[in-house]
């Protein structure tokens, strides 16, 4: 399309270089479905040739529906003195399935000659056969020359010849890599008008950075200068200091450059998918993340805030909405109210029970949020919150009494054990079960507990289960808060615990899971609490 | 000097206006000196018509000895309609004591009109009043045109007028600010050049923010147009996404770009003072902080690694020692056998020890991280692997059981108890203790029973607990990995745990880091595990 920056997301791959990212395959197809739904153009899934997981991702792959987006699989070129049809890599990448590959070859001579220990000119043939024998397989291929700017500032010529062997084998798009991360914007600019000048007719990419503090600065750059894709990753995982942040990028494109990437619909989506890949990847958000983060459009100081009642544009350079994201006033939050009354609506609550309107529950969910609950992960906590403060809620069942044993042997053997005692209505129960650990023993043992009464339970399973620790300073005595994901056959539903005490944390989210079943079950009809 | 950059420290000041940043007077005093340290020339230490702490700080401030480094005080323009020697903001600015005042005034219209509601002409009066009347005074007064972007953007007469006001009052610099921080690199080089061709004696700073993600670029871009002050703040800290970072802006204008800023032996301070002041702000330090994070030069992939070792530029823009930082070698399941190499010789460990060279730990690495461990994370459980597996381990102690009751009364009431049997040599202990949780129980429990044969332990403690869930979709019977991060006067280390049971893998982490610490104290003089 004309005009058209296609956004190219390596989270998958290059974000797994960063310190502390790791993703399963399953957890790779998940983000993988959020990505398509956000609109990306392409997806570098993985690099099938380097590992068994990211094989397996590939195999698992092809159930997604991912719409238009294209999954594409990631390696280097061929071995040198080998033909690319007996490449293992190459191989692999075939291997995957996928329609567009991406490999990538060295432009720097530094690596060719002291790294690789190859003539320059074999690494051109490496580069033209390479691509030459995957476009001979109907494959859409994007090369990533990698060191480009680096090579670029040490050889132009011998850089510009990759580009020329590259395209000679047929290659569709040619991504320029700034693989340090070091560039500055003016030389990112420069070199990549002078490559585009060299070959006019060629499809550019960016992929940056971010070692000097400047990888969304230098990718916009090379989109000024010509560059059609952009590769990036959400919140700017990867190695070392990180690559482009898509979640930077994408806004700054559409909104402040006036280019077409994303649909804008879609952009509302960039603030939730954020959260999503730093939930999975147990991360904590950024607050500071520009666009995203939680503090990113907060408001501290009183006269930016009775400012921003006049005009927001007064101290705000974009509306918060258009990102998915939230205004915030640290101060008073009186937007609070009308979001409760909205999600009252939508959940088919009445306020005003017991006393409680939406300012008591504002008030309310302050106080526990405040203690570390945290409802806009949780929203089936938050419905039974709102349904027992205004006084629409009845326990289906009361705790008597609950013991969980661990016990761990010389041999390494370790056993958990729960004994539950629950009343409902009158009648009383006292059952145990062993689990694969103490929270798994308490689950076991509450749904054999509740059959009896509520058969239903056996429909929903619990889907989800993160711990996360919300003071680091304390060591194992610190609070943990405990958010739980369940489903049935019809709807998904969230729930928190908090405590220092991950025992009692679990069991506060897994009792709320079970009343959120039971309560949705006796009101059908309200809207389901899907995300 | 002649093409001397000034840098211009805000931290105290525009730093505290992060969501979660605040200095007591004494922690600014203590920022000052080390800001003044490192040889920056202009530390904003407050604003002393806000608030009592400020003033307090300047009071303190006087017996500071800061060098060449300049102290100043920051604060508005006179209110309207009173004169300057009346205005109680100006009288608490020259009551700081200091040769350098700061005064912020608006220049866009739009603040103007419509939330001051003065008119364009009362607000030229107000700025040019306020400065000629504090020059004087004999003071330098910086003025920091607010919004100035934006009011070019909307009204460039007007804005500049501002300028004119500034000067005519006597200004010694005007700095340009983006305080909504939402400009592009080519609108900040624009509107630079513009100021400077209208104004070319004029000395011309720099203030911008990270809304867009590109508070470091926009610096930058200002300098190569013209601008000769730089404001930013240590890491970046600021009201929503935060300010320049000048841990990133001072290495890129002195080794990128060539400009002299600090003393070029200072700047290997720099990675200290960013970790200093996030220590003081107790904000964890962002490890993919260009140039000073602790990941900023950490490399992952086998490939980079063997590459490093020939050739560090291959895949670092600068050698980390000239900020003070330090090239890692993470060890992961993406890592080859150098990586194992570099950090058995780091680490002090002969390999080759009981059949066990690079390749077979490599192997044993991949084994366990499939089954859920980190070791890139753990670097302590990674050394004590790499020790038994070469057979310079000897265990210090075993366990013999382990027992832990979690209970939960009908009241809601929870308690923890845990009982553990171990050997150590030929003896036997048995104690109990109890905790806040399962997993502090055993904590406890552990310590108390090793104190006899190890007083040692009392020295360290543990600073960091994470839990994260591996399969999320096998719900609470999920395999858990526990990370742990414990310190002792000297050093800190991390150690991992993986279990289904997340008491054995707290267990595992815990023990490790029990081991870690008695290892490193009997192999004195082998390099600490420092980050």
């Amino acid at each position: 399309m004309e005009g058209q920056i296609l956004i190219y997301d390596t989270t998958l791959r290059d974000g797994t270089q960063g310190e502390q990212i790791s993703f399963s395959a399953e957890e790779k197809l998940r983000i993988a479905q959020r990505l398509a739904e956000l609109g990306v153009h392409y997806i570098e899934g993985g690099w099938p040739g380097s590992n068994p997981k990211d094989m397996r991702f590939f195999q698992m792959a092809k159930d997604l529906r991912l719409g238009a987006t294209r999954l594409t699989a990631f390696g280097s070129t061929k071995k040198p003195g080998i033909a690319p049809e007996h490449d293992p890599n190459l191989t692999a990448l075939l291997e995957a399935g996928v329609r567009t590959l991406t490999i990538f070859g060295k432009s720097w001579d530094l690596h060719i000659t002291e790294i690789l220990g190859i003539s320059p000119e074999e690494n051109l043939a490496m580069i033209a056969e390479s691509i030459s024998y995957l476009t001979s397989r109907d494959k859409e291929v994007i090369f990533d020359a990698e060191h480009f700017f680096d090579g670029y500032k040490a050889n132009p010529g011998y850089s510009l010849e990759t580009i020329v062997a590259a395209l000679s084998g047929g290659a569709h798009s040619i991504v320029l890599c700034d693989t340090n991360g070091g560039s500055l914007v003016g030389e990112v600019t420069r070199i990549v008008e002078e490559v585009r000048n060299s070959f006019p007719g060629a499809s550019l990419g960016i992929h940056t950075h971010n070692d000097g503090g400047l990888a969304v600065a230098n990718t916009l750059a090379a989109v000024e200068a010509g560059a059609t894709m952009v590769q990036g990753t959400i919140n700017g995982y990867g190695e070392r200091c990180g690559n482009a942040d898509l979640t930077s990028v994408i806004p700054n494109l559409l909104l402040k450059m006036g280019k077409k990437c994303l649909d804008n619909s879609k952009l509302t989506l960039l603030t939730e998918v954020s959260r999503y890949v730093s939930d999975v990847a147990n991360i904590p958000p950024l607050n500071e993340r520009p666009f995203v983060g939680r503090s990113a459009f907060a408001h501290k100081g009183g006269v930016h805030v009775s400012a921003i009642a006049k005009k927001p544009p007064a101290y705000e350079h974009i509306e918060p909405g258009m990102v998915g994201n939230k205004r915030r006033v640290l101060v008073s939050d009186l937007s609070g109210k009308s979001n409760i009354e909205y999600k009252a609506n939508e959940m088919g609550i009445r306020l005003g029970g017991n006393g409680y309107g939406s300012r008591e529950i504002v008030k309310e969910i302050k106080r526990l949020e405040d203690l570390g609950y945290q409802f806009d992960a949780a929203e089936g906590s938050l419905e039974l919150l709102m349904k027992k403060t205004t006084g629409q809620f009845e326990e289906p069942f009361s705790l008597l009494s609950l013991r969980v044993i661990n016990e761990k042997d010389k041999g390494g053997q370790t056993s958990s054990q729960a004994t539950i005692k629950i009343s409902v209505g009158n009648e009383e129960e006292i059952t145990a079960a062993e689990g694969n650990g103490p929270v798994n023993a308490i689950d076991n043992a509450l749904r054999k507990a509740l059959r009896k009464f509520y058969p239903a339970i056996s429909e929903m399973r619990l889907v989800d289960f993160k711990v996360r620790v919300l003071e680091g300073s304390a060591g194992t005595a610190a609070k943990v808060r405990v958010l739980i994901e369940s489903r049935d056959g019809k709807d998904i539903w969230n729930t928190v615990g908090v405590s220092q005490n991950i025992i009692e944390a679990s069991w506060q989210a897994l009792v709320d899971s079970i009343y959120f079943k039971l309560s949705k079950d006796l009101s059908k009809g309200h809207p389901p609490d899907i995300r």
